[in-house]
Parts: structure tokens; sequence; C-alpha cells
């Protein structure tokens, strides 16, 4: 075992947008992430080696790519000068709402951090892990960043100041997605959003934001159910996503508690009380978008607590 | 002691649109408060003996008053004939903001409920207190009426169905209230509203409205500050209050967590962590009123935690 010379990091996939919470509210789950291989080198560079997964998609320029970025960053913060050679493990696809370059981001700092022993809080590391979301939106957005370091839900509460909140998660709660073989432009997706919208409309949407939370916070799943209405984004986005209310409904009828748009999608989560519904809803949500000729894959897995670890 | 021939009743006034939370937050404090005393009689009949505090303002026709709407729709609705004499003794200002009219509600179907010894729970209680509140308003509202009735801070999630949310309040939280004589119309204060809101002010709302709820759930009182911003009630009703924002200062300057219009105002509430604040907030608020040449009154007390009560 290499011990100190290399690590072995996985950082999870993220679900951002939470239903009502759009634009405030995340979670991070077990399956799918990614993982990272960070060994040191004689040498003063930091080396992307190799990445697999993307196709071919992803740049090997350290200086633009999402997962170097946190690293580079995070050596100059603390005036480190240690040669590294990154190799990455996309095991989720691309631009596909579930908070994939967030997991590459973290995943770098996350294992800088831990390979020299420098152990800072997931507070120091966040800002090293949004520099990456930064070159990969144009953004330093935290909605799939902070949930995939923090693990667990998470609430984006200000971003001026940043302030991450993190929201007690239950235990026993699973995850289903499906990424259907379709694209959505996350700027169509932006662009698809109302400018303005009725106060009574906004009302209801943090009314079941509060329900949401609370429900959280008590394990009531109930409560999590009822609450999870998205007024605002969903009824805007749905038509940019193929099939969406046929989709959700399938997992509502196969029992899920709730689903909606995994960040700004393609991709559908939906939250269920136990592993054996959980593969049932991915099944039907799957089937659901197969009906109209739609292909996909799906992911089943606990809601993530912990956020990046360090693997064996 | 009359025993089951007659009962008192305190129930306590309430902040509704606690900032952030506009339209489905609200907490109940120890004081001010309504109480009511509900008498056996010989008749058949409901009468309304007197009504002490409110100036001769309020109607002593049982069939048009906030009070005993809610006692004969609940001897109605279990099919109980009995006569009752209600006295009220009003011990807060009418329109002020205070949740007034609620708190006769919710005392009378408290104290007829008590009386008689049904002993029903809050949930059966509750949309008898809201004819009440319809009678007083216009509309079967629940913002005030339901933390009346179940103490301390409560979400009315949705209202179709109604489904109202306890929400865990802090130990040791206290409320300073002023109540400035000055004059807000309901009508005027709901005008004042704007019909749509940009979505980034919803987002930010609901980031709050969320940070608030984290907050209280987990007795993080700087999490609660941070979170008590209102973008959107606040910064439209504002103008109707004379000298809001200076007061709104000076609560903040002596020390408030968060301070904000209760309900549609004119009344201005202030969070604080101890009494010796909540006394010098107070003082401060009706300081800076009587600066601009208003006058106030002040109550402090800890937020109450228990809605109602039968009094010794």
């Amino acid at each position: 075992m290499a011990g100190s010379d290399s690590i072995r990091v996985f950082a999870p996939a993220t679900v951002a947008n939470v239903t009502c919470g759009f634009d405030v509210l995340g979670f991070a789950v077990n399956n799918p992430g990614d993982e990272i291989v960070l060994r040191k080198t004689n040498t003063d560079k930091i080396v992307i080696k190799a990445i697999h997964g993307d196709g071919g998609r992803l740049t090997l320029d350290p200086n633009f790519n999402t997962v170097s970025i946190p690293v580079i960053k995070y050596l100059e913060k603390y005036g480190i000068k240690q040669g590294l050679e990154i190799e990455l493990f996309k095991h989720m696809p691309l631009g596909s709402g579930l908070g994939s370059s967030a997991a590459s981001s973290v995943a770098g700092v996350f294992a800088v951090d831990k390979l020299l022993g420098l152990n800072k809080t997931v507070e120091e590391m966040l800002p090293f892990a949004m520099e990456g979301e930064l070159i990969a939106c144009g953004a330093a957005h935290a909605d799939n960043v902070a949930p995939c370091l923090y693990g667990g839900f998470v609430l984006v509460r200000s971003y001026n100041p940043l302030e991450i909140v993190r929201i007690n998660t239950p235990k026993g709660m699973y995850c289903s997605l499906v990424h259907p073989h379709v694209e959505v432009q996350t700027k169509d997706a932006r662009n698809a959003l109302p400018k303005e919208i009725p106060l009574g409309t906004a009302v209801t949407q943090w009314g079941n934001v509060a329900g949401l939370v609370v429900g959280l916070m008590k394990s009531d799943f109930g409560l999590i159910g009822r609450s999870m209405q998205d007024v605002v984004a969903e009824p805007a986005r749905a038509g940019l996503i193929p099939g969406f209310y046929s989709v959700k409904e399938s997992a509502l009828h196969a029992g899920a508690i709730g689903a909606g748009i995994s960040g700004s999608g393609p991709s559908i989560f939906a939250l269920s009380d136990s592993l054996d519904k959980a593969n049932k809803i991915a099944e039907a949500m799957a089937a659901a978008f197969k009906k109209i000729g739609i292909g996909s894959e799906t992911y089943v897995s606990e809601v993530n607590h912990q956020g990046p670890v360090v693997m064996g």
C-alpha cells in the first residue's frame, strides 16, 4: 500500500434544486460518484495523467479541468510545492444534472487535503471546490458542491455572504435516479424559468420549503412527501424533458415519497423509504422512458450522509 | 370554586408573518393575551355577558363576535344543547397585528371544550377557531389561530388541504412587542404588497425561510437571526409604519436576534435570548417611537410553548 504517496477518494453525485427547494436545497447520494487517484511526484507540476469514463470529452489541461483547479488553488493558498499526478474515474454521465463537475472538484480538494494531511474543515475546503465549478459552469455555484462535500441534505441559505447549513437527514432514505438519453442545456433550463412569479405562488413554494426542511429534521416521510411540490421551476422546465410527468407519476405509483427534476435535468430523482422500493421505482422510471422510446441508466442508493471518503 | 360550572381560560397573542415566513410562519407569546370566563346557564342560549377592555368596539351579538362563533359551531357540531354565558377580557389592543381576534376565537373554543370535558385535539379544535377568524377578517386565515392554539412556532404549510406543522421552538427565547399608536388597515397592508416578485427575490426569501426553520429546530440563535430577513413584505409595508426602520434598528442595537412587523402591523416584534435583553429591547423600541412623537405600549414575555391554558 502506497500510504502517504498516493490516495484514492470517492466523491458522491448530488441532486440540486430539490423540488420546492429550487436553488437552495441539495443532497448527496452513494451512487453514482467519481473516483480520483492522486499520486505525489518528484516534479513541481500538477498533471492529469488520465480521465476514464468521460468519452474523451474532458480536457487534460490542469488549468482548465474542474478536478485539478481546486488542487492547484489549494496548494497555492497553503504555500505548498508538491508535484501531483491525477487520475480521474468518471462513473457518471456529464451534463446530466447529477453534479458531475461538482463531484470531480470535491474529489480533487478532498484528496489533496487528505494526501498532504492538512485535514481542513469542510468549510475551509468549500471555496476550492467552488473554484472548480467556476471553471465548469462559469459561475461559482454551491448547490452541488456543498452537498457533495458535506453529505446529506444541505441548504445554501445565502451567497452573500456564503452560508451553508446542514440539515439533519433521515436514516433509511433512498434515492432512485434515472438519466434519460436526451440532452438539456443548462442555458435552456435557465431561460425556461420565469423572471417574475406571482406572490401567491412564491408563498406556496416557501411554505413547502419550510415543510420539507421540518420533515427532514423530524424524519417525517409523510410531511417530506407532501412538501415536495415545486410550483415554480418544475412547471417551467418539465417540457424540456420528454415524458417528465409520466416518469414522475410512475415513480410515485411505485411507492416514491416524492420525485422531481435533478439539478437542471434531464435526470429525474425519486425518494423512498426502502431499498426494495427504490429499486422498483428506478425500474418503473426507466420503463416509462422506454415506453416513449428513450433509453436511460438508473442508479439506486441510500442518501449519502458523509460526503467524500478515502477508499480503503 | 365553581368547578364544572364555569371555567377561565387564557389564550395568547400571536405574531404572524415572521419576517421571511410571510403568510406561513407564526408564533405565540405569553404576554399579552385574552382571558375568557365561560359559565353554564340553565337556558339553551349562548350569551355574551360582557366584554372588558375593548373600548366598546366589539359587538355583544353572539352571532357576529369572534369569541362566540367558535363556541356556537362547536356545540352544533357535537350536538350539545347547553346554555353558556361568556365574559371576555381583552388584554390587548384591537387591530394591532397581535392576533387579537384569533386569541378570542381560540379562547372560546378551548374554553367550551374544557368546560364540557370533550378534550378534543388541537387539530379538531382548529376549524372552529378559524370560523371565528372568518367573522373577524372575512377569511378563514390560520396564521394567527394556529400558533395561538398550538403554542410555539407553527408553519401553515398548505391551505388546500389545510396542514399545520409544529416547529420545535427553542427554550429561553423571548419576544418584545411594541404597539405604536398609529393605525394600519389590513386592507392597506395587503394592497401594499407586490402582485409579482422577481424569481431571485423569491429564492432569497425561501432560502431564509428554510434557514429560519432549521435555526429554530436546532436552537441556533445565530442562524435564526441571519435568516430573519424579509425581502418581500417588509420593504413593501415598512412605509405604512412611521419610523419602522429606526425602531427595528434600535431593537437590533439593543441586542435583538432579529425583528420585524408583527402580522400586518403596526406592532413590531423582536426576538432575543434573555428576559433582560427583551426588556431593554422593548424600552429601546418605545423610545425610538417616542422620538418621532408616537406613543406606544410594550409587552415582554417568553415565547409561548403551550397555547391556551385553563387558569387556576
